[in-house]
């Protein structure tokens, strides 16, 4: 199972909105195969799997870190694949959280008399398909929301200076995020402050579709992300009515305008995750600023939070913070991490966990 | 060595401002004598391992982690005592900083056909005695700044809520922190809001001396620290002349007041940490708030950071953080923190390193 979670993961940031699959097929004590769905749209582990077999595989087991499918969807159902080979035993890592599969692949399965183990290591495969398991239930993208700050929590210098705090290596682990993730999200202030690209710089990078919450258009025309809008999706979210002149301009350097609720005079988040999912973005890199991530965080649409911490102290009463908007009153209120991990980047701290 | 130095840290707290040290006596691969400084004062180190030797020491080796004294202090000079033993070879951790010894103990020893070997687990010895080599050097107590803040660097909520941000178990670390230096320091904003007592609250702990910056003596008169003066030692540092009526009240009620030189119309934190050191204060605690703790860092008198984190996320524009205060205005000129330590306390996150 730990050789078909690490053929799985080869597939990140390609089979988006699919799951990250690998499969490997064991004969005698001996893996005779090896599969992983590479690309969305095509097909998936275990066929690969079967495709890639070295010898014979009838009475062979399959391990794979997802229950197979039993529904006709781009490609044919993987359970029939398994029968027709004769394989006599699959051992599972997860049940698919699929609403049409959600064990019925397994039921398949056992109803033609095949060994089923289903449970091993699960708990590697779950967060292996966080995205996925979200996406697959509530069609929402799964949004983590990144930050970088000095230790002592500022994310800016009083002058408001931000390039950079965090050294070259986490800046390096955010764009192989980036290169994962379906979309990037940023408030309009942050245009604004620092015109980014928020482009994956990395070799053969694929960018995320940008997205930046601007209810008003308040957005420069001048900015990177509307000149660069023809070579990379840009999607403006917004509650303005559009039969204006910059909406109009906006749409004719390329960028695509998406309406959405107003929620206090603002986009409604939880309704613009609701669209995003429609449009197939599984997943959605926050990257602030301070205002937009707490009304996030608030809205309930955060799933998991990446801090990265310089080892440097920057002070000021009015610097920016990762979090500002106006902020919980009372502690038992505050919102709550759990699963946290802990590691070194270099000379930063990187903090990841999940919202509870 | 790695025995020596588990019996110097027995000392912790009750050698002030005296360094720890942890002697063991090694006759024929058998140790012989263990012996610490035990309370300041009282009888060293080396002297103690003599008294608790099981055996005849005459050509053993002594193992202490620091140089044995060359000179008459409120004790005999240990290198004659190791003399008369005719202990054959001497391992010492790291070489005594104090000007008034330095060397000399060893060469003493050398001069007397006595091997001596230094700079055993030095590095080790160094940070058990980092209070010492500052305070024995510059005469100025070595200054910890600790902070506890939510993971988005917040110290309180946006009502001014800070009971308790982190856990129990990072407090008790605190609490044990607390027993072992000589004073702990907090700003007179800090007593108005939280009213703390700023006592050690763990058993037998011995409470620091208790230091409020308040250079215009707006103390209330019946905080908790105020009231308590009697029976903890308490220093108020202002600027401002005290034939006025609220400093002699303060003064009948146990506090004593230090007036410091003034910089920018504030307490001159260097001069303060200067008549500190002359009080035998080695080392001091410095507990915030946010506009101290930037005022402490911009005038160098912190030598160590200690960040508490919890995975809690309280945002707020306008919460406060651990570091406030008029803060850095470029990226280039932030303060630096080196050899950081990380570290898991329960749920808590512990980060200490050294301005660089």
């Amino acid at each position: 199972m730990e050789i078909a979670l690490a053929l799985a993961k080869k597939g990140a940031g390609k089979v988006n909105p699919n799951p990250m699959v690998g499969a490997v097929i064991v004969k005698d004590g001996k893996v005779i195969a090896e599969g992983y769905h590479e690309e969305y749209g095509k097909s998936h582990a275990e066929v690969n799997a079967f495709n890639n077999a070295l010898e014979d595989v009838r009475g062979a087991t399959m391990y794979v870190t997802l229950e197979p499918c039993s529904h006709y969807g781009k490609t044919p159902p993987c359970v029939e694949k398994i029968i027709e080979k004769k394989i006599s035993r699959v051992v599972i890592g997860m049940v698919d959280p699929n609403p049409i599969v959600r064990g019925q692949g397994i039921e398949k399965l056992l109803s033609q008399g095949i060994e089923v183990v289903t449970g091993v290591l699960e708990e590697k495969c779950k967060k292996l398909n966080e995205v996925f398991i979200k996406y697959i239930t509530l069609k929402k993208p799964f949004v983590i929301m990144k930050t970088a700050m000095s230790i002592d929590g500022k994310i800016a210098t009083s002058s408001g200076e931000s390039k950079w705090i965090t050294k070259e290596e986490s800046r390096k682990q955010v764009h192989k995020l980036r290169n994962e993730v379906s979309a990037i999200m940023v408030g309009v202030n942050t245009v604004i402050k620092d015109d980014p690209e928020l482009t994956c710089r990395i070799e053969n990078g694929k960018n995320p579709i940008r997205i930046i919450v601007d209810s008003t258009l308040r957005i420069p025309r001048d900015s990177k992300v509307i000149k660069g809008a023809n070579e990379v999706k840009t999607i403006i979210a917004c509650t303005e009515k559009l039969n204006n002149e910059k909406g109009l301009e906006l749409k004719k350097q390329g960028v695509e305008i998406l309406l959405t609720k107003s929620k206090n005079n603002r986009v409604d988040l939880d309704d613009l995750m609701t669209k995003l999912g429609e449009m197939n973005i599984d997943s959605l890199l926050l990257e602030g600023g301070s205002t937009l991530n707490f009304s996030a965080l608030e809205e309930g649409i955060v799933d998991k939070i990446q801090v990265y911490i310089a080892t440097k102290i920057i002070g000021g009463e009015n610097s920016k913070t990762p979090v500002g908007g106006k902020g919980i009153e009372n502690l038992k209120d505050v919102f709550k991490i759990e699963n946290m991990n802990l590691s070194l980047i270099g000379q930063d701290i990187f903090i990841e966990g999940y919202i509870k």
